[in-house]
């Protein structure tokens, strides 16, 4: 195994067990605390809570109880922001990781304010966790209008919309909003915290960004290349949907290629780090390489 | 005038001013930007940015920039709290200050991020103006599963429940949080940030809690007491559609009574600080006392 492999699988169950213990003691009310729950522990692989933690690890920081609830609470984020993506008014969509997305699980009000519940509670264990306010106002800007917010309107504004379909630049930058920013935050929340050195932080801050923007190539190459099954969601919708995105524009093999200089770009911009770990994220690409 | 008169009379407008430039300046998409403002600047009172000044004011912390971001930090997300509460999902509303609701004027989808965003966007400016972590896991706090959103989560999962209908309990807690913990948060954020003693700190927080209270108890009786035109959305529609609150457990008379003795213990709670200027906040409730 690798070292990436021994650490996700040290370190997911540890997120796994928090989150689940955690929405279960501190959400006082029990049915918004499971309809909370349906989603956070519908599966997910916990990427941008590992990609924290091992940015600690690299910088040589301890993982203790206040840092695994600033991943949980990145997490919690996360699926907020699945859960309103896939309402009615926005995607649409009936199923998530193989189950039925929380809208179709509980009613729309229901799931409308399980996101609006997980989103405050997110951001206070990262405040909490860290006691930092740079934290907390880092974690906000990343997910606002100008950030992950900021990318969903331009997606829901610009979906059949024939205008920006071949807009890379246009492209690239809501896809950046959507994901890359989060991703980027979770790493650089990390070396803030640690304290990493300016050169320390400028270089984990590149990874991220080419990191951030691999992973939505991956992600919409895993919705031609696997199944409906295999995702555990509905795949080959961006096309039928008249959604833009860099797949769309360049194609299967020109992402793909996207997507190998990318990973090596953000290999590159580790040298000098102890960036094992950190590099052997993108051992989840496997499947679409 | 009285002192609280002038009081909002001063910072009222420095508050308008603070969040349409802020809005139009910090959201780089111009679209989102006017989606968010369209709601933010739908002439609200400005009642919980106010009540944090005039906190401070009490406690002798002069009021520059950065206590200004923090109000209208607060601002923006009560105005959240709004847009997601009007949804076709929620209450259905159309109107809103004698203004189409945000989800009419521009959407669903629109709607939906429009608070996404804001709410995000002003726990940044809280976190920026004060620097500080706990005033940011305080505003998280309140705005929570434990706070507002658990309180819109018992209002949508009680409405038309003839269980609940007489159950005093359920129906103050479901109020309280509702409204009242954001506006709790409002007065004990300001005492956090103004270092209060322990003493005033309690003081407030009684006052705040009692204020809390009230102010629920005075939204509703509007809701009767005006005409729809008067308060610029439909009026004497709790009723019909069968929503549960102190009004229609009490009745007009009784709610009325509670109100004044809720204003009686408010302002004793207030004794020995310098609170004319937060006891003058009860002046709004003429119209229904």
């Amino acid at each position: 195994m690798t070292e990436f492999t021994y650490f996700k699988n040290d370190w997911t169950p540890v997120i796994d067990d928090y989150l689940a213990k955690h929405l279960a003691d501190e959400v006082e009310d029990p049915k918004i605390s499971q309809i909370m729950a349906y989603s956070v522990m519908a599966g997910g692989k916990r990427l941008r809570p590992l990609l924290f933690l091992a940015t600690l690890n690299v910088l040589g920081k301890k993982i203790e109880e206040p840092e695994i609830r600033i991943a949980c609470g990145i997490e919690l984020i996360h699926t907020y922001s699945l859960i309103h993506d896939d309402l009615p008014a926005m995607d649409n969509d009936d199923y998530r990781r193989g189950k039925l997305t929380s809208h179709k699980k509980w009613g729309e009000a229901e799931a409308i304010l399980a996101g609006d519940a997980l989103l405050p509670m997110g951001i206070q264990w990262i405040a909490e966790g860290s006691n930092s306010a740079k934290l907390a106002a880092m974690i906000t800007k990343a997910v606002g209008p100008n950030g992950m917010v900021g990318g969903q309107y331009l997606d829901i504004d610009s979906t059949n919309n024939a205008s920006v379909a071949g807009d890379a630049k246009f492209i690239n930058k809501m896809e950046w909003l959507k994901t890359g920013c989060l991703i980027q935050a979770s790493v650089e929340m990390a070396a803030v915290y640690a304290r990493a050195t300016d050169i320390e932080q400028v270089k984990l801050v590149d990874f991220a960004k080419a990191f951030g923007r691999s992973y939505q190539i991956y992600d919409d190459l895993v919705d031609v290349v696997e199944t409906s099954e295999e995702a555990g969601k509905a795949t080959h919708k961006d096309e039928e949907e008249g959604k833009n995105n860099t797949l769309t524009l360049l194609g299967i093999d020109k992402s793909r290629k996207e997507l190998k200089n990318l990973i090596k770009q953000a290999k590159d911009d580790l040298h000098g780090l102890n960036g094992k770990i950190l590099s052997g994220f993108f051992d989840l690409y496997q499947k679409v390489l």
